[in-house]
């Protein structure tokens, strides 16, 4: 038996602040025609596909971003894409930020991906769980990344769904670095983890890592895709966004940890494998049956404590 | 200010069941003088170092194999290499069998590896957390893995202690597998992480996997490092022993998840680094700064739940 998920990931280079949502909607239904010859089931958009990547400005006024936030989706810049995925018979995940006004009248801001059926049905919204970067303005720094100021960290977690025949779970952008981020979807049984990025090539609390972005991108999604025995599509928005140069790399990870296939462009390319999910059961019932060889009962600090303790007691 | 640890990754080649132990250490003490050459502080020596990996085979009685258990540490076979290293002020970290009797009279067998000072003090003994392999006989696989057969998982978890200079943990062979020993450590402040191994080439539960075992051993260590600012030290007991040809590769990564230093043969080598423990800071005060980008009230399923639980309620 095999169950193939075809799937595209769909890297964007860069979106400028003055392109329109239209503008970048007909880019990515250049990509979705792509697909569509490459029989693919699923394609991928990277994290805040919609407009440029506004956390590297600051804005006193938080209100005066409203702009690069939706507040519905499908909404009218991108029903065209919903429509015509819908028409091809292709699903899609497309990260944006969101703006909403909760129950007690509250603005509320996130950072999300939404996962749509091949029919069209909206299968889940994910907010991002960890949010990098700083709160404040810093304006020693060549450019800002003020995720922490733009958007509030996901109360909900990593959930995984049935959807494309298999289980799919989501994260944002800085989620793959936390192996928590896998484990916490590998023991719902994810069998394949949609990831957009935007990832600058300097980091500015320690330069030192900014020759290495490549490598630890790679390092940190092929891991996680071996260590739960689940395939993991990451895709960037890349090249030099209003300045600032930012990874591309858009890959796909089989659940061996392998490469399957990696965008050889910056700029708006689609990267296609065909992924069998029941390749995930070679890890997940044998090295990694978790419920034969996992030990929580030894990990409690994992979730017992946020930050390093040092127990001065011991030696 | 630089805190340098000069460490040698001890990797030893092939030992047969007919080898003695003081055999064995004879090959010990060549590499300790290797490494009082290369000024070296700490050497760090296989997992099962002292006999060849007796888990590949079955006996009936249990109690036939107590001759590969130590009882005491040190003990006559390996007081040379205890004396050698604190004249020469090297200390290391020895992996064996430990069999000993509890307070109720109850026998108990771990794998073990010894921390022991530049001065002669043991710092520490960790038992083994992950105990891969079967408990029970497989005569069709060409070799047995019956680790879960010869020893108990350690009912203690991951410890950190301080020692040359720095702070250091330990792990096992297959502990290097899972994310959770790195992060365990890496809430205790760990700088530097030992770990022993003996890894067969082949897998008999899913060949696919054999030619990965390279590839694997360098991801989950190069990424454990990286996800916690940690130097990870591996030491294989590597060639064909016994018939069982095993990985090699000892290698030493630093907090970037590079690879330092790694070993060009399969037997007896000595890989050295000189590892700047200040150099764990510019992961674990940055993007790894634990106490401001941890999420741990949305990580419940690492602790609550051993293996996969799919909530079929969900869409």
């Amino acid at each position: 038996m095999s169950r193939i998920v075809t799937v595209g990931a769909a890297q964007l280079g860069p979106i400028n602040r003055s392109d329109s949502r239209e503008a970048v909607v007909t880019r990515m239904l250049a990509l979705l025609a792509q697909a569509a010859e490459s029989a693919c089931d699923l394609v991928v958009y990277p994290e805040l596909a919609l407009t440029t990547f506004f956390p590297r400005w600051f804005l006193n006024d938080i209100n005066e971003a409203d702009h690069f936030y939706e507040t519905a989706m499908p909404n009218e810049a991108t029903q065209p894409l919903f429509d015509e995925a819908r028409r091809l018979g292709i699903g899609f995940c497309l990260g944006y930020a969101l703006r909403e006004t909760d129950a007690a009248g509250q603005v509320r801001r996130w950072n999300v991906q939404t996962l749509v059926e091949r029919d069209g049905t909206q299968v889940a919204t994910f907010k991002k769980v960890h949010i990098p970067g700083h709160e404040s303005n810093e304006p020693d720094r060549p450019f800002q990344h003020l995720e922490r100021y733009y958007f509030e960290p996901s109360p909900d977690g990593f959930g995984v769904w049935n959807a494309f025949g298999g289980r799919i779970g989501m994260m944002i952008c800085n989620d793959r670095r936390w192996p928590e981020s896998y484990r916490e979807m590998g023991l719902q049984g994810v069998e394949m983890i949609l990831c957009g990025y935007n990832t600058p090539l300097h980091y500015a609390p320690d330069p030192s890592q900014d020759r290495l972005q490549g490598f630890h991108n790679t390092l940190v999604m092929s891991s996680g895709a071996y260590q739960n025995g689940t395939f993991v599509v990451g895709v960037a928005k890349g090249g030099t966004e209003e300045g600032v140069p930012s990874l591309a790399e858009s890959t796909i990870f089989a659940p061996s940890g392998e490469v399957l296939a990696r965008a050889k462009t910056t700029g708006d390319e689609l990267v296609v494998a065909q992924c069998d999910l029941d390749w995930c059961r070679s890890y997940t019932g044998t090295l990694f049956d978790f419920d034969r060889y996992r030990r929580p009962e030894v990990y409690s600090r994992l979730t017992a404590q946020r930050g390093v303790v040092i127990d001065e007691a011991s030696p």
